[in-house]
C-alpha cells in the first residue's frame, strides 16, 4: 500500500483519481477547499502552507506520490483565482513536499491541459514562470478567462519540464496530464455559462474519438503514470483528449 | 482476448510487447524478417504488401490491434534502410490494415524516439510526410545515420498526427511511443560501434532517473495505450524516456 496525497480531491477529475486510488488499496489524503482530509484556500501562500503542513502532519514519514488536480476554469469571477491556484497552488506545494517525497522516491502528477500549448500570452507565462505571483494575478485582469487558463496550464507543464532534473535527482518523477474536454462538475458550469458554452459545445462535437473524456479516463492516465510501470516516464505530458491536439497542431508534439 | 498483430517482434522492445500481451492472454501474430509467424521483408513496398496479406491470412475477420515496431538503428551500411524500414515499414502497413482495424475498432501503436524533435532536416521529413519513397532513400545516401533515423521517426509521429482524424473516423485510436534509450539488441549494436559507442555512452549517462531504459517499460506504455483504459487517448506521443526530452526540450510539449 502506498501514500499518496493530492489537491482537489472533492469533484471531477480529482474525485476519480481518488477513488481509484483507493480502490487500488492505497491510502489518499486530499486537500480541497472543503469536503477533504485537509482544508485549504490553494489561492494564496497561507493556504498553500496551511495544506503543505496538513499533508505533512498527516504523513510525517514519506509520501509516495502527488497529485496536484486543483484548478479553476475559464468561467469564474475573479480570474485571478486562475493563476493562484492552477500554477501556484501547483509549483509551491510540489515544492513544499519534494523532500518528503524525495525520501520514499515518490511520483507526481500534475494536471495541465490540451488548451496548454495554444497559449500565446508569453508575457504572462513568463511572469508564472519567473514566480512573480502579484504581477501574475494583475496580469489576469486584462485577458480573457480562456488565456488567463490556457496560460495558466501552459506553465504549469513548463515548470514540470524545466524542474525535471532537479527533481529526478532526488529520486522523484515527475509527469503531467493533459486532459481534453472532460465531463466534470466544473466544466459544465462553463458548458452551461452564455459566454462559452456555444463554444464549448462545438468544441466537443469536434473531438476525433466522437466522444467527451469522463473523469475516469483521467483517473486510467494519472494511475498508469503514478505505478512503477511508468517508472521510466518522466518530465511527459501525456494529452488524454481524444485526438483534438493532434489535430490542431499534427506537426508538433 | 484480443488479436493483435505486429512487426519487429523477435528482438528489443518489440519482444518485451509480445511477451506483455501473450501474458495478458492476448494472441499476437509476429511479422519479422526472420524467426516470426509472417516472415517479410519491410524494406520494400512487395515485402510490405507481403506482411499484409500474411497478416489477412491469419485473422481474415477483424484485428483488434496492431504495433508497428520494426526498426533500423542509425548504425546500420545501408542507410536507405531506415526511411525505408522505419517511416514506409510502419505507415504502408497501418494503410493496408486500417479496414481491418476498423471493423473491430482496433487500436494502432507506433513507435516514434525521442530524438524525433531534434530532427532538423525538413527537406528528408517532407519527402517522407509526401510518400515519396525513391526521393527519400535516395536523400539519406548525403546525411548521416542519426540524422536519418531521427528524421524518420519525427516523420512517424507527424504522419500519425496528420492522420488521426481519418482513423478515428474509422474508430481506429492512434498513438505512438517515443523511447528514450532503451538497452536491445539493436541499441547495443550502435553502443559498441566505433562510431556512435562514446556519444552513447555519454548520452546514457545525462538522463534523468539515471537508467536506460529496459523494453520492460516500452511494453508497459504500450499495453496501456493500446488497452481499453487508454480509450480516450488519441493522436498522443507518449515519450518513455527519463526525463530526457523534458531536460533538452523544456519549454516545449
Amino acid at each position: 500500500m502506498a501514500v499518496y496525497a493530492m489537491t482537489g480531491g472533492a469533484t471531477g477529475i480529482g474525485a476519480a483519481i481518488k477513488e481509484q486510488l483507493r480502490k487500488g488499496g492505497h491510502e489518499v489524503i486530499v486537500v480541497d477547499i472543503k469536503d477533504a482530509d485537509v482544508i485549504a484556500d490553494l489561492s494564496n501562500t497561507e493556504g498553500r502552507q496551511k495544506a503543505i503542513a496538513g499533508i505533512r502532519s498527516a504523513c510525517p514519514a514519506a509520501l509516495d506520490g502527488f497529485i496536484a488536480c486543483a484548478g479553476v476554469a475559464t468561467h469564474v469571477a475573479n480570474k485571478a483565482l486562475i493563476p493562484a491556484v492552477n500554477y501556484f497552488g501547483t509549483t509551491e506545494l510540489v515544492d513544499g513536499l519534494a523532500d518528503l517525497l524525495a525520501s520514499s522516491k515518490g511520483a507526481v502528477l500534475l494536471v495541465s491541459s490540451n488548451s496548454a500549448p495554444m497559449s500565446t500570452d508569453n508575457d504572462y507565462v513568463d511572469l508564472l514562470l519567473n514566480n512573480d505571483e502579484p504581477a501574475a494575478l494583475s496580469h489576469v485582469e486584462n485577458i480573457d478567462g480562456q488565456a488567463a487558463y490556457s496560460g495558466s496550464k501552459q506553465a504549469v507543464a513548463r515548470w514540470m519540464r524545466r524542474n525535471v532534473n532537479r527533481f529526478a535527482q532526488q529520486g522523484v518523477r515527475i509527469n503531467a496530464i493533459a486532459p481534453g474536454y472532460t465531463q466534470t462538475p466544473m466544466t459544465r458550469a462553463v458548458e452551461e455559462s452564455e459566454e462559452y458554452g456555444q463554444a464549448i459545445r462545438d468544441f466537443m462535437a469536434s473531438i476525433p474519438v466522437g466522444r467527451p473524456g469522463q473523469p475516469e479516463d483521467m483517473a486510467n492516465a494519472a494511475a498508469y503514470l503514478l505505478s512503477d510501470a511508468a517508472s521510466f516516464v518522466c518530465g511527459s505530458v501525456l494529452f488524454v483528449d481524444g485526438g483534438h491536439d493532434a489535430m490542431l497542431r499534427p506537426d508538433q508534439f
